[in-house]
């Protein structure tokens, strides 16, 4: 069986891994991304540092903002590389192998798919929350890249009309609310109007993150909870849309922002109960990736070039 | 090349046609749905009708409310033939031969993919205007059925948070802004706010229409424009949504109210520009069903069992 270099490039850190056909990892590490100047640069970093680690076939990549058909990182709003960057050419001029290019929320989903507990679906969609909001759907049992290769703007959909203007032009777009930026935002907008003596205020205001919102309303802190209940009624909202579209047996929620687990995952559910068709009420909609922990990115890219390499072999 | 029946129930009429592998009609007939008592009955009457005007080899039929997965129609608002319909079993033990069924929108989709101008489309959508909302998607090349066969109820997707209560139990579905009563409502509440002189007053309350609304606008009376302008903003709202999540390459307007064609397309254009992604605002997006005319319920019913028969053959 062959190995398969996965790499995860995100707007912090860009992850690499060299994994195996059942997917365990044989090497394992990572860059900061802003410490890298260019494309050139990042695939001579990750080259010099792989090629003697062990032998490996093809190159899966992801990373925000890649057009799936150009194989291009395409006007990414958290990346210094220029506007369009050609992922797949260099790394495959570099390397001299076979690579692909996926969007990060495809590559979560993809990875969901071949390792985690998406294996028997067909429909299903993971969202990844974080700087910003990214969607990997599979719609019969195959990942959607949409007819120029920018499905997945979910972060795009307006959850409120005439809301926050967002980078898009439009306005209310859900990642303007429920984003790293967005969630911190609504916390001091509800700290100007609250009374005082939220948690919160202890926190100094450029620290204020989702994880901070959360570890307080955790401890019943009331703002936090309010604002808490907001992310989760928009997200709800979004994902009630989406299945009531296109009918999925499950969306998972991966990415930083959804290591807030058990909470954020029964706020969310509570909403979206209100929301979806009457005959899918019943159902458990929601879940937690469980390939949060482990490097899903990585697992996803991977998969991502065995399945085109098992396509050009057959 | 063998001959098809298809049939295409609506609330209003149930249209059939036997239809050649060219998408020809070789006969062509209708029923008011309302006269028909049982699903046994529709079937009695029909198979009484063709027997004897062209063989066929299989059936398709497009309804509403149908579950592709158990093959029923299954508690249709507009049907009186009871809550679980089980259609393809009535048919195909009366006529004897292989018998599919889809959700009418599907069909409007599946007829615009194999007799229309989505011929060479792998990705893209067909909204029923009527009554209700309908949807059919293609995604990849292929009908988008769901996990529980439930797929395509934009008409549930939340327009206006806190808006109009709605059948399904929540508030704001896009149906009730866009579907034939909707629209109606919405022109009254305007009249009732207006300080007369509209075109709309001449009509009686009961007679108030979505035709009668667009013919108006088209004279330009203020109200009428007014209720226009409201539709086709909440109407191109979800299709933005829509194409934001699935980067279609064209969605089809079909259905009754779709006949309002040019003021229809052009205001919900104007609208659709506004919320689209930016890559996508320069293109053509939006386009009344070329089908709209013949009876693409009825070929959309017929490619379905002719598909389904071919992959029954290979």
């Amino acid at each position: 069986m062959s190995n398969y270099l996965g790499i995860d490039i995100g707007g912090t850190n860009t992850c690499y891994g060299i994994v195996n056909a059942e997917g365990e990892f044989l090497y394992e590490n990572s860059i900061k991304t802003e410490s890298v100047e260019s494309i050139e640069d990042l695939a001579d970093q990750i080259y010099n540092d792989v090629k003697k680690k062990a032998d490996f076939v093809g190159i899966g990549i992801g990373a925000p903002s890649v057009n799936e058909k150009t194989q291009s990182i395409e006007f990414a709003p958290n990346l210094n590389w220029g506007d369009v960057v050609p992922l797949t050419k260099i790394f495959s001029e570099k390397f001299g192998m076979e690579v692909n290019a996926v969007n990060d929320a495809n590559a979560a989903a993809i990875g969901e798919k071949s390792y985690g507990e998406a294996t028997e679906m067909e429909n299903f969609a993971v969202i990844t929350l974080g700087t910003g909001i990214g969607l990997g759907i599979f719609i019969n049992g195959k990942i959607v890249v949409g007819s120029n290769g920018l499905a997945g703007e979910l972060g795009h959909t307006v959850v409120r009309r005439d809301g926050r203007e967002c980078n898009c032009g439009n306005f209310g777009c859900l990642e303007t609310y429920i984003a790293k930026d967005g969630i911190v935002r609504t916390a001091k907008e509800k700290l100007e109007f609250s009374s005082g003596g939220s948690m919160l205020n202890n926190i100094s205001p450029s620290d204020l993150s989702p994880t901070e919102v959360f570890k307080s309303a955790r401890k019943e802190d009331p703002v936090s909870l309010e604002v808490v209940d907001t992310v989760t009624r928009d997200l709800a909202f979004a994902i009630s849309n989406l299945i009531n579209i296109l009918d999925l047996e499950c969306v998972f929620l991966s990415g930083g922002i959804s290591k807030n687990g058990n909470l954020l995952k029964r706020k969310t559910e509570k909403h979206l109960k209100a929301h979806v068709l009457p005959n899918l009420r019943d159902k458990s909609l929601l879940k937690i990736s469980s390939l949060n922990e482990k490097n899903s990115g990585i697992l996803g890219a991977v998969a991502s070039i065995q399945s085109k390499m098992a396509v050009l072999i057959n």
